[in-house]
C-alpha cells in the first residue's frame, strides 16, 4: 500500500504547527463535511467512505516524510517528533456509502483533537468529493437507461490519472453501473469486467470478416463484434451476421454487436431488424460513444433498440460538472468542563453561512406512503420524537417553517470510528449498490428528475435553528454596539 | 511502487488473446497517440511522458494478476504464461514534455509487437491525456496572469482522486505554475510547496486578532494572513496590519495577506491602499477562489492589485474541458520482408480519418523571425530539406497547399525507448517548465489567444499526403467496383 500520509495541503501542517506552538493542538473539536448547493446537483450518492477511512486509520509519517518536512525549514524538532507519533484517535460519524444526500447535510462529522481533525481535511475531501461525484453521475446515467440494459463503465483512458480510473470505476458501480472495462478495478473491488474489441483489431486484418472470424475463434461463445470500423450497415452488420451463422452452425451462441459511432438511434433500429431477420433475435446491441444521461434519454425517446450501454468520458470525468463543492468546516470546540463552544462561519453570501454545533442527521419518512419527506439536521443531543408533530425550519429563509406529522424517523449518520478504532463493517460493493438503489426508490421522482426538480427539504431542528440564528443575532448586535470601522 | 500493470481495459487482453490464438501477436506494428481537435483546445502542452514510460518499462503480471486473469475464464494457460513473461521490447518516439503540440500530431509513436503495442494503449492514454490536459490549463492560466505574480496550485481537495492531485500538480508546474499546496507532490517531484491558513484556523480563536497573532508567533517571517473570515476591510485587513506592526517592531518582515472571497478587484485595490498607508508597501496580496484564465484577465483589466494567485478547482479538474480527446491508432504493419502495410481508419467524419504509415513530426521555423510557422507530419523515411522551398498539404482539405521557404526545420519526436530500453534522460521538472516556456515564446500570440485564435498549421508532407489520399481513392474505387449493398 502506498503511504499517502502527505496527501495534504501544506497549510494543514503550518496551521498544525501554529496550534502546537500555541498549545491548542489537542483541544477537542468537531468538523462537518458537506456539499454546497450547485447547479446540476439535485441529489448526490455518497461514496468514498471506505477509502477515506483507510487513509485516516493508516496515516503515519515515516522517516522519509519527516526528513522531507524537516527540509522545508518550517517546523521545529519537537513538532516533527509529535507528527511522527501522531495517529488518528478521534471519532467519525458518517452516512453510509450509497446513501442519497443533499446539499448542506453533514455527511461526515469528525470529533478529534484539533491538529488531527484539521490535518484530515484535505484527503477526506479529495476522496469523498471524487467518489461522490462519479457515483452521482453514474446514478443519473443508470436511471436514464430506464431498465433497458446494463451500464458498462468504459472511461479509463480519459480518466484524470490512474486513481480517477480505479476509484471512479468503484464509484460508478455504487451509482448503478453493472461492470467496468478497468481490469485493475475489477481485481481490487471484485467488480465484473467487460469489454469487446477495438477498431485496431479490425484494422489489423486484411478484411473485416477475417477480423471477426479471428475474434470468434478465440471467443466463440462470447464474441461481441464491433461493426462500425468501415461501414456499419453495408459491411459491419452483414459481416457479423455471416460469422454468427458460422458460429451457430458450429453449435455456439453469438453474443452481439457494438456500435461506437454514427446515429445510434437509426443504426440500432436498422441493425436490430437485420439481426432479427437473419435469425438472431437474441443477439445484443451494445452502444458507446460520448453518451451521457441526456443523450440516452433522447435515443430512447426515438425508439433506439439498445441492450447495453458503454459509457466513457462523460461518466468517468463527470464532464458537465467535474467537481463537487465539498467543504469541511469547524462546527464546535468541546471544552474540558463538558460544555461546548459552537462555531459559525459568516459570509455575505447567506448560503455560505455554516451550521454551528456538534450535529446529527435524520430522514423523515411519511408513514402512509413510506416515502422520504424531508431531511433534518439536528444538534447531536436532540431527540427526535416521531410520535408527535414536529416543526422544522428552513436553513436560510428563516420565515419558512413546516410542520410534519405521521412520520417515521431514520438516523442517517452512523458511528464508523470510535477513539481511533474502526467500529463499522464495510459492506461489499454489491451490497452498497443494492442499498443505494433501495434508498433511492424511497424518493418521489419529482425530487430526482434532471430538469428543474422539486427541491427536497433539508431543514433544521428547533434546537439547531435557535442556536444558529441566536449566534447570528448576537454577532450582529456586537458589531452594531462597536459601531466602529476597525475592530 | 504500486503494480499498475492491470490498469488496462479488458478488451486489450481479449484482443491480445485473439491475436495470440491466431498467431498474429508478434507482428511488428506502429501506433500513434494524438489529440483530436476540440473546441477550447488551441494548443496543448505535452506532459506525462515520464510516468507513461514508467508504466511501460515496469509492466509485469505478477502471480496475483495471473491468478485473477485465470479466474475470469477468458484465457488459456499458454496465454497466461505468455503474459507472465511479457515485457515491453519495442521502440517509443515522442515529443518532449513541455512541448506545445497541436491536434492531429503524433505526439507519441510506438513500434512494437502487436500484443504489446495494443496492451500499452489504455495506460498511455490515461496518463498522457491527464497530464497534458492539466499542463495545458495551467499554461493558459499562467499566461493570463501576465507576469503579475506566481501561480500556486491549490486544488488537491477537489481533484478527481489522489493521483489527479499528485500528477495534476506535476502537470501544473510544467504549464507554468510556481508551486503547489500538495505536500506529497512536493516531496515526489521536488516542487516548491506553498500555503497559508484556512478559515478554520481563524475561527478556532475567540477573535480574528488572536488567530493572526498566534499564526505570527509560529511564522513571524513568513505569515500570510487570511483576512476574509468575518469582514475583509473592516476587520481582516486592519487586524492583519495590527499584527504586521507588532511583527515589525519585533524586527520581522511580514509577508502579506490572502483574499479568498468577495470582489477580488475591489478588495485588492482597497487592501493595497490600506497596507501602503500603514507602511507595508512590500506586503503581498494573494488571491484565491474559483479563479481561471478568464476571471484573471477580467480582474487585471479592472486594475486589481494582486501579487500571487492561488488556483484550485478550475485548474486541477480543467473544469471547462475535463478531458482531452487523446486517441491511439494503428498506423502500419511492418512486414518481415522489410516492406510495410500502412493502415488507415476511415470515418464519415473526415476529421476522424487517421494518417497512415510509420510517421515523424517536424516544426518549421521562419529563418527571419525565428518564429514557428507550421508543423509537418511526414513518413519516417522522408527527409525534409530546409535548404529549398517545400510544399505542404492540409490534412483534410485537399485543395489547400502551401509553399514555405526560408525556414529551419526541427524534429519534434525524440527516441525515448529503443528495444525496450530507456535511451533518454528525463529532464528535471524545472527544466521541463523552462523548456516549455521557451518553446511557447516561439509562437505568435495570434496562435495562442483564448478567443478565436488563428489556426496553427499542421500539414502533411508530400509523401504522407500522397499515401493517405492514394489509400482513400483506392478504397473508394474498390467500393464502387463492388457496387453491392453487402460486402
Amino acid at each position: 500500500m502506498r503511504n499517502l500520509t502527505l496527501l495534504t495541503d501544506l497549510y494543514q501542517l503550518t496551521m498544525g504547527y501554529g496550534f502546537y506552538k500555541n498549545g491548542k493542538h489537542e483541544e477537542i473539536v468537531t468538523f462537518d463535511l458537506f456539499f454546497r448547493r450547485r447547479e446540476l446537483i439535485t441529489y448526490s450518492i455518497a461514496a468514498g467512505l471506505e477509502q477515506a477511512m483507510d487513509y485516516l486509520l493508516h496515516w503515519h509519517f515515516d522517516e522519509e516524510d519527516i526528513a522531507y518536512l524537516r527540509g522545508l525549514n518550517l517546523f521545529d524538532e519537537g513538532f516533527l517528533q509529535y507528527l511522527k507519533e501522531m495517529r488518528f484517535t478521534g471519532d467519525v460519524y458518517a452516512v453510509r456509502e450509497g446513501e442519497p444526500v443533499f446539499p448542506g447535510e453533514p455527511i461526515l462529522t469528525i470529533k478529534a483533537p484539533l491538529i488531527q481533525a484539521q490535518f484530515a481535511e484535505t484527503a477526506l475531501l479529495n476522496i469523498i468529493n471524487h467518489q461522490t461525484l462519479i457515483a452521482t453521475k453514474s446514478s443519473k446515467i443508470t436511471r436514464a437507461t430506464n431498465g433497458t440494459g446494463a451500464v458498462m463503465e468504459f472511461g479509463l483512458r480519459r480518466a484524470q490519472g490512474p486513481d480517477a480510473g480505479i476509484y471512479g470505476a468503484r464509484a460508478a458501480i455504487i451509482g448503478g453501473a453493472s461492470s467496468t472495462s478497468n481490469v485493475l478495478a475489477g481485481q481490487m473491488f471484485n467488480i465484473p469486467v467487460a469489454g469487446t474489441m477495438a477498431h485496431s483489431f479490425v484494422m489489423d486484418y486484411p478484411t473485416e470478416y477475417e477480423a471477426f472470424r479471428a475474434y470468434a475463434n478465440a471467443y466463440p461463445d462470447s464474441c461481441m463484434l464491433l461493426v462500425d470500423t468501415y461501414d456499419t450497415l453495408r459491411s459491419g452488420v452483414p459481416n457479423a451476421i455471416k460469422v454468427f451463422q458460422e458460429l451457430k452452425a458450429e453449435g455456439h451462441t453469438p453474443k452481439g454487436i457494438r456500435l461506437d459511432s454514427g446515429d445510434l438511434a437509426y443504426l440500432s433500429k436498422q441493425a436490430r431488424q437485420m439481426l432479427d431477420e437473419a435469425g438472431f433475435p437474441e443477439a445484443k446491441i451494445c452502444v458507446s460513444g460520448d453518451l451521457d444521461e441526456r443523450l440516452i434519454n433522447s435515443l430512447l425517446q426515438q425508439g433506439a433498440k439498445i441492450d447495453s450501454w458503454g459509457i466513457g468520458t462523460k461518466l468517468i470525468t463527470s464532464e458537465d460538472l467535474p467537481s463537487l463543492g465539498g467543504v469541511y468546516k469547524l462546527s464546535s470546540i468541546l471544552n474540558e468542563d463538558g460544555t461546548s463552544t459552537p462555531k459559525i462561519k459568516l459570509s455575505d453570501n447567506h448560503a455560505k453561512i455554516t451550521n454551528p454545533g456538534f450535529k446529527d442527521l435524520y430522514r423523515l419518512y411519511d408513514r402512509e406512503t413510506g416515502m422520504a419527506g424531508a431531511d433534518l439536521i439536528t444538534l447531536k443531543e436532540e431527540v427526535i420524537d416521531d410520535s408527535k408533530p414536529l416543526t422544522i425550519f428552513h436553513p436560510v429563509e428563516t420565515w419558512k417553517q413546516h410542520e410534519v406529522e405521521n412520520f417515521r424517523v431514520e438516523k442517517l449518520q452512523h458511528t464508523i470510528v470510535k477513539d481511533g478504532q474502526l467500529v463499522y463493517t464495510f459492506p461489499t460493493l454489491q451490497e452498497v449498490q443494492e442499498f443505494s438503489k433501495n434508498q433511492l426508490s424511497k424518493f418521489w421522482e419529482e425530487y430526482l428528475r434532471l430538469d428543474l426538480p422539486q427541491l427536497y427539504k433539508v431543514d433544521l431542528s428547533n434546537g439547531l435553528h435557535a442556536l444558529k440564528f441566536g449566534m447570528i443575532d448576537n454577532i450582529r448586535q456586537t458589531n452594531a454596539k462597536k459601531g466602529k470601522k476597525y475592530e
